[in-house]
């Protein structure tokens, strides 16, 4: 069994840092990384490519809102599909420039908080996102939830998709996440978001809050990267899976 | 005789135009595209390179300070030539990636405004831009003023340039332009500007402030695009140089 | 009869001008001056309030999200009400200060574009807006919709407020505007506009999209300073009103 | 003897903390509150002046550049000092306006990092903030280092000011600070600096680099915040001071 492990850095800004990115990226093996709209800077963007080089980690463009002060979690309307279609192509295009000056090269793509929660709502925004993924470099993936309207718009579009797990969220009945402003939504103990893990990455399959076993292909696997307690739940998970013979690699050696 | 005219172009952002950009693009065969760092966005910047592909005009990459209060025009000092390298690779990438949706492609970069003009005074600066360009993409040509720190640097770092002849402003002794601050450094009568321009594109050299005839091969002519009278001065330059057998063409159609 | 006539303002950004509001403030009573978030920045918030000084008309803060980009017309979801409050106080605070410097006094507050929009929607957030407006100083006043939630909040947080009518928009039987993206929603026939302000005026009523007469009483009327037409539309309006004998003040002169 | 204690604070920025404030603000008796500009928000400012309010502490305006990503330290050359006056206006007025909602009260104002050293080499520019800072509040006193242009500027507009010792800093001969670049130019050792403020409290004079004794009377003490030792440093300092009897409070409480 072979999968990937995904996480969010180079989410600091300027004098800001954020995250033990260093330490995150000898535990995953793809590192999305901000592109400078909603987190990131060039050189921030610069040095998580670097790095994630040196450590063989998959580097992927994190395109969000162009929204600093509310981390791109603000939901912000207004703008038309094509509008964020050319947003989403300039950070992709930012990023792959950046990480050619650090010699390693931006494989995927995967938007970030409310802008990937809007396209899971709104077909001719996943339509867009999806336009942009494949309008600028039609070799790259685009990572999903299974089941959602960013898969099915990257489909439709011809865009090659990983479809990715959460490792600390719930599931609701649908395959989508139980809202953080749910009670227990987000799983906080290192060794039970583990324990779901392997048993979802075994069973292709996880529990849903209702109780319901729901059928879950996956590709890679989401830590986060942004609280105190976040390298020690990536690096308890990764040992879960590897303790269970679990190998860890980037997607794209096993993506179909 | 054949020689390149470049503009830049769209400097608008958000909700504020600037310039006539429509018009400008069927006077000059080369537009420089703010990036959205001192003008510009991604929407922008799409329209600006469609409406440039449809008309045969080449497109290049206008990286300048972030800072779109000052328009770029401000000296910021503080940022490591590491850094500029970063911020400059960025607004190149993201462009590249712009140009692709509207199906045109970046075939050069122009540093904008306090950028340049540092670049031009600071060696490690210029080799950091020439750096980025180069990293980005080696086939890049860099537009430099012919003599200065620039197109030394471009050279060094092993960038092609094409050389640039400023078509409003007047020149000191040592082949930098005379300071805005200083009266009449900046012609507004198009004829006056159309004569000198084509007087330097035969004789390949231009008369200083103090006199002097000085040598000034070029490859290509800057006219503005920011004021009102700027559409009327190209076209007066433009007629000036074809009803005197000078051809307007992308520099890429004859760069050596 | 006496009633104010109010337009936003100094909606221009660093390089970018927008509107003729030198124009404009021969016309008006009052100015709703941008604050540096969605338009405008501190010189240009001076020279607002310097010609409003000398031309004898009353100052507004006209706080809006922070978004240069949307212009601050995008709905942008995530902040907290108290997150709004210091926002929206931020910017009062900085209109009175350079207001300061330009011996004008701001004297009331009218929420822009998308804040406006969502606080009518929104009771938390219109008392939010309230609570700001009386924190900073409690003699300024809010400009409201006649009958929608922002006044109702003013009302009870104990904000005084100026209640407006829209010379260019049509309404609904609910009392508010018709959807600009509804056909017909925005009058662009300076005569047809001025003809419906002055009945308004002397009814304080206005005719529904639906035909219905709604009771509308209004102590100012805004007038839109963005579109190229507007200056002669404005002009038209108050010429219409002061031939049939109505006055135009800012409402600090009348307000109950 | 009486002396204040002045630190940065609320230098975060949306998702992004920086320093221990709370802890900070049991030492400091004066809390300069970023604006926004360089760091700060108006939700990161509030809180800081709500704490601030509750421990006692006296808050000041810390306006700096517009320039999150370098954080106010770069110098930005090309704006006018009427465009510096009213830029520091508008950040002084927002601290005001947020400083009101949490009860508290703006009493003095510190330009921050290259604002504040691009001042002391340039006196309209010392002007134009001194000019801000009367203009908004004519009772608001100037933080300012003894005998540069920022303390003769306030004077001669008639500004009152509150002169300031620098905790980590070395001097040279003509009372500047030492270029952080040089190295020891720094001082990272707590009970060095603790000792070194105490003589310079007792002395009025402090130890140039070149070994020279020179006069230096001041109001404030300067510890910094954005370092992880910096509360240590300040708790350090204030434990010598209060040791050796010298009482710490706001400088209100005791300007001539």
């Amino acid at each position: 069994m072979i999968i990937d492990l995904n996480c969010d850095m180079g989410e600091g800004f300027g004098p800001w840092p954020m995250g033990d990115d260093e330490a995150m990226l000898d535990i995953v093996s793809s590192a999305n990384i901000a592109c400078g709209f909603h987190a990131g800077d060039p050189s921030i963007m610069f040095r998580t490519a670097e790095i994630a080089k040196r450590k063989g980690v998959a580097i992927g463009a994190h395109p969000g809102f162009n929204d600093l002060h509310g981390f791109g979690r603000r939901a912000i309307r207004g703008d038309s599909p094509a509008e964020i279609e050319r947003m989403v192509a300039y950070q992709i295009g930012a990023m792959q420039a950046v990480a050619s000056l650090a010699g390693h090269k931006v494989t995927y793509v995967k938007a970030h908080g409310a802008l990937n929660n809007m396209a899971n709502e709104d077909e001719d925004l996943a339509l867009a996102i999806a336009r942009a993924v494949k309008g600028v470099d039609a070799s790259l993936v685009n990572v999903c939830m299974p089941g959602l309207l960013m898969e099915k718009a990257s489909e439709k579009v011809g865009v090659r998709v990983a479809r990715e797990f959460f490792a600390d969220r719930t599931y609701e009945d649908n395959g989508t996440l139980t809202s953080r402003r749910k009670p227990g939504s987000v799983l906080h103990d290192a060794e039970e978001a583990a324990e779901r893990v392997l048993r979802a990455v075994q069973d292709k399959a996880v529990t849903s809050t209702s109780g319901k076993r729901i059928p879950l292909a996956f590709d890679t696997i989401c830590v986060h990267g942004d609280e105190p307690s976040a390298v020690a739940m990536a690096r308890t998970i990764r040992a879960k899976l590897e303790e269970n013979g679990v190998v860890i690699k980037p997607f794209a050696a096993f993506l179909a």
